[in-house]
């Protein structure tokens, strides 16, 4: 087992904490209920149970609160953008924190439409535990402010991904380095990851280490990944494996995190 | 070749008879339509392509009778609960009953929905061939009952999954301990059994036979896949080429059957 | 590196047509919107990242436009037919056309619906720069006219794909015989096949050699593809592979045309 190759005993405590959430997951298997986009409802399902969570996908308005009352995590991804998605997200998110359960919102792609971006600002008001969006998007939510900033202001976990990922709740940031370039030809990595956070804090209490968790796990897995694939068919395949695999000595030795 | 791992003549007979069902899938090529959830239609899809069968999945009011007037038999899968899918259902059911060709109800997480299971409810007075669930829902369907009795009454066969599947018709009754662990952590891989189901009961007149074929079928390409998968991403590959490349060998040398 | 397997001038260039193409969407890295059906969706998305195109999917009506817009290309692919995707397709057509850019009309089983075969036939009003389909689905658009003539009339660019493919623009024809026979056995690898064609007329203004071009990349990616699946999940996965991978040497090497 190698030293985590950041620069601190936070970042040696983020990788320790991945691997304790990992365990954790296996566990508990939380209940992750996820209104998500056509794309993606597949990866996300299968990146939730390969992690041991349990995902369930309904938008249906006569069915959508008893799946959030029995939910651990809800996650809220605007990248199919219909009236039933919308409803089902408002009703799903008024369930959740009337049971004060964590939510995490995926803003896809509202640098690209001007109706999405207006209602993922609406979103902003239900006080999402955490938003991990792309660094386009960001500037889309969040115009000149620093995440730093952003994540202040609305007392959330901003988590800015791209090469280097950045999770940062105002007063502690991380910065993690694994992943693959892979990550960006598979449709729906992104949104997939965003299903792994709404997982991760259903388990972990502190909300920056669940999400900065989880980057790191999905990360680690894509290196891992990266190493076996053949191109961006085996990757999609392999990232899975990884994930179901995933150990403690693995987190530790490849964790490449600074604070 | 072994001799199956059972234990009556009876179970002899079924691994003959799924051997003799899968070559018929491959020469008939029966249709398949499928009203199924948006999680689940593409490994459906997949699952149908691979042993033979040919699949369609519209839901559209328009044109949802045209398939099913064409389909040697039909899945009806609760998985997304929408007004159009229960038009649809509606629609097709009555179609394809008045072809006197078979359908099979999926009612998937009815235990944790209750308009689902009041509509799979509904749709037990027009008599499916048969009904796939877990053991949750089938105590939401069917209360106390025995498996057998339920069966007996609404004249129907019915298989409940899980580490050993049971199916029965009321009169007679086989359990199946053929599975691998991974197909719990690949989503809609029930859904896609229930659509095999479908397709064996295009071309196998008994039901009972058809629907414990495609569970011995679908087991055994599992226990196959499971033995060359490092997770959940290569068993969701493998159990697909595995499907489309058993042979009467094989299933006769794999089944783990007991009546 | 061999000589192309065809036996004119026309095929040496289609083969060096195909190759540049290859290299050029990795560097435009074209926008293509997508109207599609939920089956195809995810692969249709993983095809065009695998070459280097960017994806979009959306069909709600408050965003259509937007995203149509910034499009390179378009593909309308009748697979699920709603009332709202059929909105979104008469809204992303008119966007494109009054920017002059190409679409392609991908009429999937259109021999199967009549509605759907109406709805293509008022399609064709608009001026598709391409129709991709199988024989059935020609026969039941075109009727006895020849594709040479139908293509001329229609002052379009018609593929019919099978075992081989026929491109024409009526004045110049090409066949193309590479592909695999595991291609059937996967779902929506033509729906995915017609995206490409979307990329590829994206990057070449002719679109005879665009389509042409894109079919045989596609065809040779699936003839690696095939030497190394054992079944159709393999094979599912390694085309994605072997359109990441593919280079101009294989493409001179594996093309097989005739004009």
């Amino acid at each position: 087992m190698h030293a985590p190759q950041g620069d601190s005993a936070d970042v040696v405590n983020l990788a320790d904490h991945a691997a304790d959430l990992i365990e954790r997951l296996r566990v508990r298997q939380p209940r992750v209920h996820c209104i998500t986009n056509a794309v993606a409802q597949n990866l996300t399902a299968n990146v939730l149970l390969a992690v041991g969570a349990l995902p369930s996908m309904t938008i249906a308005r006569s069915e959508v609160t008893a799946f959030a009352t029995r939910a651990d995590a809800l996650l809220v991804n605007l990248g199919t953008f219909d009236p039933e998605r919308r409803a089902a997200a408002d009703a799903a998110i008024a369930t959740i924190r009337s049971a004060a359960r964590p939510w995490i919102l995926d803003p896809v792609l509202i640098d690209r439409s001007p109706p999405r971006a207006a209602y993922a600002h609406t979103l902003l008001a239900h006080r999402p535990s955490a938003i991990r969006m792309n660094a386009a998007e960001f500037t889309e939510l969040c115009g000149e402010a620093s995440p730093q900033t952003f994540a202040r202001e609305q007392r959330t976990v901003v988590a800015i991904t791209g090469e280097t990922d950045l999770v940062t709740d105002g007063d502690r940031t991380f910065r993690i380095a694994n992943g693959h370039p892979l990550m960006a030809r598979v449709t729906a990595m992104g949104c997939a990851e965003s299903a792994l956070v709404a997982a991760t804090l259903a388990v972990q209490p502190d909300p920056l280490k669940a999400v900065a968790s989880a980057l790191l796990i999905f990360g680690i897995a894509g290196d891992i990944a990266g190493e076996t694939a053949n191109g961006p068919g085996t990757f999609g395949v392999h990232i899975l494996d990884a994930l179901f695999n995933l150990d403690r000595a693995t987190i530790l030795a490849r964790a490449k995190v600074t604070s």
